[in-house]
C-alpha cells in the first residue's frame, strides 16, 4: 500500500534540506539520533498510547499512569538505557507521573543539600527506586513566599529527634506532585527550631508510608488534592496534601551539608556557600526553558500541519478552497510562533552552556556572575513559560472548531502545560527579581561595578540612551545589528526611566511597589533582547545543510520584528525608532511571511516529533485530518449505544408530555 | 451560628450603595429581581448541583444533562415560569445542554425563515418540546464558509420531495450542539439542487430520530464527536456528527419565508427583504456580547475575592502578609478586567437596543442602517469573546497555584467559554469583515453618503487626522472628551492609513488579503472606540445609588486608559497622543487602581453571583477559602482508599524490586 502523503507537495516545497535542520534543532547528531531511537521505541510500544486518555475516570487515568511508571522503569532496565536514553524514555512517554517527582526534584534536593554521608545512604536506594521520594515544600497557605513556609521541625535533644509538625491549617503541605499516592518518602521544608529559636526554613528526609503495605505512618494525614485544570493532562499526577502530628525523625534526616544542627541542639553552618543553591535554580530553569520550546513547537507543529490542510473560502470556478495557511491573518499570527519555538530553543541551549559556566566558577568560589546569571534564568523561565502558554492557545484558535476537540491534541496540551507558567517561580514574581537587579545595575553604572553576562549592554547606556535607528529602507531591518540595537536601546532606556521615577521616592520600597507594573515591563523587554542576541548569536556560529542557515535567518529577522511590532509603543514612546521606521518594521515581517509559507510544512517537520508524541488528529503527518477525526469521534464513549443512557428517564417523558409525573 | 465572612472588612471600606449597583448592573430593577429570585431557586435545589461535575465521566457527565434540562423543564411548567424566567432558569443552571440550541437556535430558525403556514405546524410542537430540534449547518470541512456547505437537497418532482444527501466525507454535519444523542429533529443548511441547478444554502426540516424509541430513521447516521476541552465544560453537550444517505422530507420542509420551490420544481423569491437574516444575526451576537460580560465578571469575582484573601510576602515583625490585592502588579492586571466586565455588560445593553432599532427599520423598509449594525456587532461580538477568553484565563493565573484546581471554577469556566471565540463567526473573520465596512465607509467620505451610528466620527475625519490631543497634566485623562477624541483619532487614522496603502495595489482584493493583519488592527481600534464611547454614554444616564456613579467613572476610565496603554504604539506611532502623554496616561492609571481598592470587593458582589453560580472555592462570599479547598479535596475519587488501586501490580514491584517478573 502507499503511503498517505497530503503534505508530499508542501514538503516538496521546502528550499532546505530538513534532516539537517533536524540535527541542529535537536543540539547534536547525537541527541537527534537518542531522541529519534527512544520517540520510535515509545511510539511503537503499544502501552504507551495515550490516544484515549482523556476520556478516562480520574482513578482509571491514575491507574494507566502507575502501570505506564512501572513499566517505563521495566524497559530502562531490561534494556539498560543510559540515563541521558532513560530521560528521553520519560519524556517522550509524555505521561506526568510521580517519577518526575523523584528524579527531577527529590534525587537532586538529595544531591545538592545532602552530606556525602547522607547522600551515600540515601542516593542507592533512590537510585534503584526502593524508595520513591518527592518534594515537598509548598503549602495551602504559602507558595512564593518560601521564607513564610509554617511546618515546623523542633528539635529534642532528649531523643535525638526532629518534631515535624503541622500546626495551622494553612501549613498543609499542597501540591506536591507524587505525594498524594505514590511517595514513600519526601523532602519536607520547614521551620527549623532548636531550643525556641527558629532558624527559618530547611529541608529534611522525612518517610510517609510504610515499605511493607503503603500505608501511612502514625502522625500522617497524606491524600490527593483532586482534580485540576483539564480532562487527561495533569491530573495523572497526585499531586497532594499533607499533615504531620507531632512526627519524629532522626537528627540525621535533616539535610546537612549547608546548615548542621549537632547532637548537643547547636545550629551550625558548614564551609559549603549557601550560593550552591543558585546553582540548581539555574538548572531547573534552564530545564524549564527548554521545555517551553518543545511544547510551543509541540502547538506549532499541530497548527502549522492543519493550517496547509483546511481550507476555507477563496474557491475560484468551483475549485478547491484557499488553504488557510496562505491567509496573511493566519500567517501573522503562526509565524511569529514557530520563529519563538526556535528562539527559545536556541536560548535554552545557551542557558545549559550558562549553567555549566555558573558551576565552574562557584567550585573555584568566583560568585562574580552568580546574580546576573540567576536574574537572567528567572526572566527567561517567565517569558519563555508565558509565552509558550499563551502560544498553545493561540495554535489551538488558529485551528478553528476542531481545535476544540480533545482529538486535536491541543486542549490537553495547553492543560498540562499552563502551571508552568506559576510553578519554580511565579511568572510575575520572577519578573520584579529581575527588575530589582535591572534598577541595582542601573544604580552602580559610573561605577567600579561594570555589568556582566547579559546586562553588558548596559554598560553603553549612555550611547544607547540617545542613538537613532537608521533604518531608511524596509530592507534595513534585516540587518541584525539593526535590530540588536533597537532591542538594547528599548531595555536600556525602559530600566533608566523605571530607576528615574524611582528616585523620586523618598521610600525606595514604596517607589517599587508603586512602580511596579512598570517594571515588570521593562524587565520584560530586558528578557526580549536576550532571545534576540542568542538568536542572532546561533547564527554566527557553523550551520551546516543546504538553506538551513538561510531559513533560521528568516525566522530570527521574525521574531525580532514581530516582538518589535508588538512592543512597538515601547520602541516609539522611548524614541528607539520613528513610527515610520515602525511602519518599515510592519513592512519588512510581512514579505519575511511569505518567505516563510513555502517551508512552513518542512520547519515544523525538523522538529521530527512522531505521530503518537503530538497525540493529535489535526497534526499528523500525513495530513488525513477529516478520515481520522470522523474515526475518532465513533471511540467516545457516549457513543456506544446509539440511544443515549437516560433517554427512557429523561427525555422519553418530555416528548410524551409525562414530565409531571416522572420520578427526577 | 454567627455567619462567617472573611470579607465583612473589605465591604464595609466600600465608598458606595452596592444594592444599587445591583440594579444598574442588571440593566432595571424587575431584572434584578427576577435574576436574584430565580438564582435562589436554582442555588437551593441539590439537583442542580454541579461541585462534582468536572469528577464525572463523560457517559455519566451527559446523563446528568440529561436529568437536570428534564427537571429543569419540569420545574418551569410546575412554578408556570414566565419566558424570561425559564431563561433565567437555564442560564442560571449552568450546565451546557441541548435544550440550549433548541430554544437558541431551533426554534428562532423556524420563527424568523419558516412562512406563518410552517411555523403555525411547527412551532407548538417545539414550543411544547414534544420534538427536539437543533441546528444542523457546519460541516467536517466548512465552517466559517457557509457558502462551501456541500450537503445537498435535491428536488424530485415525482415525489414532490427533497432528498438529503452526504456526498462526501467533509459534508458530515459537525458540531452542532444537541444533535449527536437528543434531538429527535434539525433544521438543516443545504445546497438546495432543481432541476440539476444549484440554487445555494438553504435551510429544511429534517425529522432524524423516531419518537417512537429515538433510533436514528433510515438513511441517517449520527452520533457524537467526542471529547472537548477540559473536564466538565462543555462535554455535558452532545455535539454531533450526522450523515444523510439519500433521505427524503416532504417538499413543505424547506423553509420558506424567502425562497420556495413550487410544486413543478420552480425556483423562486417571496417579497420578504433578504436582509431579514442580518436581524437575526444582531441579536444573537447582542446575546453573546451580554454572556461575554457575564464570564468575564464571573472569573473577575473569583480571582478579586480571593485576591483579598490570599497574602503573601511583605510580613512586618510577624504580622500577617500582605493582601495580593494591594500589590500594584495585581492591580493592574486585575482591575481593567473588572472594568472591562462593566463596559462589556454596558456595550450589551446597548446593543440591545440596537437591535430593536435595526428590527423597527427592517419592517419600515429601512435598510440605511443594517450594514453599519451588522459591522459593529460583528466587531463587538470579536472583541468582547476574545477579551473574556483571554481574562478568564488571566483570572485564573491571578488566583497562583490554587487558580490550577478544578474546585477553582476557572479551568472550567475557562475551557466551556472559549468557543465563544469561534462559534456565530471566528473572531479573524468577524475583524475582516468590520474592516472592509471601514474601507468602504473611507472610500465613501467626501460623498454624499455620510457614516451613520458608530462610524458617525469618521464624518470628522478631516479634522480627527490633524487634531492634537490637549493633555498636559495627568488628571486631564479624567476628562471623557479628551479619552473618545483620542480614541477616534487613533481610529480613524488606522483605517485611513491602510486605505492610503490598499490604494497601491492595483487589485484591492490582494491589497485586501497582502494587508488583512493591519486591517484587522484597525478593526480593533474601531471596536474599543465603541465600547468607550457606550460607557461614556451610559455614565452620561441619570444613575441613582450614593456613590454608585462615581465608581463607574472610575472603572470607564480605568477602562479607556488601560486599553490606551496597552496600545500604546497605536496612539503614539499615529501622532495621536505624544510619548509624554502617555506616560501620563499610566499615571493617572496608577491613581485610579488605588481608588479602585477599597471598592474592589464591593464591585464584584455587585455581580449578585451566589456561591452556587461561581461554582468556586477560591470565590466563595464568605472568603473561606483554606477550610473549604482542604474538604473539597478529599472528595476525589482517588482518595476513595488510603492505599491507591494499582499499588500492587505497579507499586510494589517497583519498591521490592520485582519488575522483571511482573506482569505489567
Amino acid at each position: 500500500m502507499e503511503a498517505l502523503d497530503y503534505h508530499a507537495e508542501e514538503r516538496s516545497k521546502a528550499e532546505f534540506d530538513v534532516e539537517e535542520l533536524k540535527i541542529v534543532w535537536a543540539g547534536s547528531r547525537h541527541a537527534y539520533e537518542v531522541s529519534d531511537r527512544i520517540a520510535r521505541l515509545v511510539a511503537s510500544d503499544p502501552v504507551f498510547r495515550k490516544d484515549n486518555r482523556t476520556m478516562l475516570s480520574r482513578k482509571d487515568l491514575f491507574k494507566d499512569t502507575l502501570k505506564k511508571a512501572a513499566y517505563a522503569w521495566k524497559r530502562i532496565i531490561e534494556l539498560r538505557l543510559s540515563e541521558e536514553e532513560a530521560s528521553r524514555l520519560r519524556f517522550f512517554v509524555d505521561q506526568p507521573a510521580f517519577t518526575d517527582l523523584h528524579w527531577g526534584m527529590f534525587v537532586p534536593a538529595i544531591k545538592g543539600q545532602g552530606t556525602e554521608e547522607q547522600q551515600q545512604r540515601w542516593l542507592p536506594m533512590a537510585y534503584k527506586m526502593q524508595i520513591i521520594g518527592c518534594y515537598a515544600q509548598t503549602e495551602l497557605g504559602h507558595g512564593s513566599n518560601v521564607q513564610g513556609l509554617e511546618t515546623t521541625a523542633t528539635f529534642d535533644p532528649q531523643t535525638d529527634e526532629f518534631v515535624i509538625h503541622s500546626p495551622t491549617l494553612t501549613s498543609s503541605k499542597w501540591w506536591p506532585g507524587g505525594l498524594g499516592k505514590a511517595s514513600t518518602h519526601a523532602v519536607v521544608y520547614a521551620r527549623l527550631i532548636t531550643d525556641g529559636q527558629d532558624h527559618g526554613v530547611h529541608g529534611f528526609i522525612v518517610q510517609l508510608r510504610s515499605l511493607d503495605d503503603h500505608l501511612p505512618l502514625p502522625g500522617i494525614t497524606v491524600g490527593d488534592i483532586g482534580m485540576k485544570f483539564g480532562s487527561g493532562a495533569y491530573n495523572s499526577m497526585d499531586n497532594g496534601v499533607l499533615r504531620f502530628d507531632h512526627v519524629r525523625i532522626p537528627r540525621d534526616q535533616m539535610l546537612m551539608r549547608v546548615s548542621q544542627v549537632t547532637r548537643e541542639g547547636k545550629y551550625m553552618h558548614s564551609d559549603v556557600p549557601r550560593q550552591l543553591v543558585y546553582g540548581t535554580m539555574v538548572y531547573v530553569r534552564q530545564q524549564i526553558v527548554l521545555d517551553a520550546s518543545c511544547a510551543l513547537s509541540r502547538a506549532v507543529c499541530i497548527a502549522t500541519r492543519y493550517s496547509a490542510v483546511r481550507r476555507q473560502f477563496g474557491s475560484q470556478n468551483g475549485g478547491p478552497e484557499t488553504q488557510v495557511i496562505n491567509y496573511k491573518t493566519q500567517q501573522s499570527r503562526l509565524f511569529p510562533l514557530l520563529a519563538s519555538a526556535y528562539a527559545f530553543r536556541f536560548v535554552g541551549e545557551w542557558l545549559k552552556w550558562l549553567y555549566t559556566d555558573v558551576t565552574q566558577r562557584l567550585q573555584a568560589n568566583d560568585f562574580s556572575t552568580l546574580s546576573e546569571a540567576h536574574a537572567c534564568t528567572a526572566g527567561l523561565k517567565s517569558l519563555t513559560t508565558t509565552a509558550t502558554a499563551d502560544a498553545i492557545e493561540e495554535c489551538r484558535k488558529l485551528c478553528g472548531g476542531h481545535g476544540y476537540l480533545s482529538s486535536s491534541g491541543l486542549p490537553e496540551l495547553f492543560a498540562v502545560y499552563v502551571p508552568a507558567c506559576t510553578y519554580e517561580g511565579d511568572n510575575i514574581v520572577l519578573l520584579l527579581q529581575v527588575a530589582r537587579f535591572l534598577m541595582k545595575t542601573v544604580a552602580q553604572l559610573g561605577s567600579e561595578k561594570k555589568p556582566v553576562g547579559t546586562t553588558a549592554y548596559m554598560g553603553r547606556a549612555e550611547y544607547l540612551m540617545q542613538c537613532h535607528c537608521g533604518v531608511q529602507r524596509a530592507e534595513d531591518w534585516l540587518k541584525p545589528s539593526v535590530i540588536v540595537e533597537a532591542f538594547e536601546a528599548r531595555a536600556a532606556r525602559m530600566s533608566v526611566a523605571c530607576a528615574k521615577s524611582l528616585s523620586k521616592f523618598s521610600n525606595p520600597e514604596e517607589g517599587f511597589a508603586e512602580l511596579s507594573a512598570d517594571l515588570v515591563e521593562a524587565a520584560v523587554a530586558h528578557c526580549q533582547l536576550i532571545v534576540v542576541s542568542k538568536f542572532i548569536e546561533k547564527l554566527q556560529q557553523d550551520i551546516s545543510g543546504k538553506g538551513v542557515k538561510r531559513q533560521l535567518e528568516i525566522l530570527c529577522n521574525v521574531y525580532g520584528l514581530s516582538i518589535l511590532h508588538k512592543h512597538l509603543g515601547d520602541f516609539i514612546s522611548t524614541g528607539c525608532i520613528t513610527p515610520k521606521q515602525g511602519a518599515l518594521a510592519n513592512e519588512q515581517l510581512r514579505l519575511l511571511y511569505s518567505q516563510v509559507r513555502p517551508n512552513a510544512i518542512a520547519l515544523v517537520d525538523a522538529f521530527n516529533y512522531t505521530d503518537h508524541y503530538l497525540s493529535s488528529v489535526l497534526g499528523r503527518y500525513d495530513g488525513n485530518v477529516y478520515a481520522k477525526l470522523y474515526e475518532e469521534a465513533w471511540k467516545d464513549p457516549l457513543n456506544d449505544t446509539v440511544v443515549p443512557d437516560g433517554y427512557h428517564e429523561y427525555i422519553r417523558p418530555i416528548l410524551k408530555q409525562q414530565l409531571r409525573t416522572a420520578r427526577l
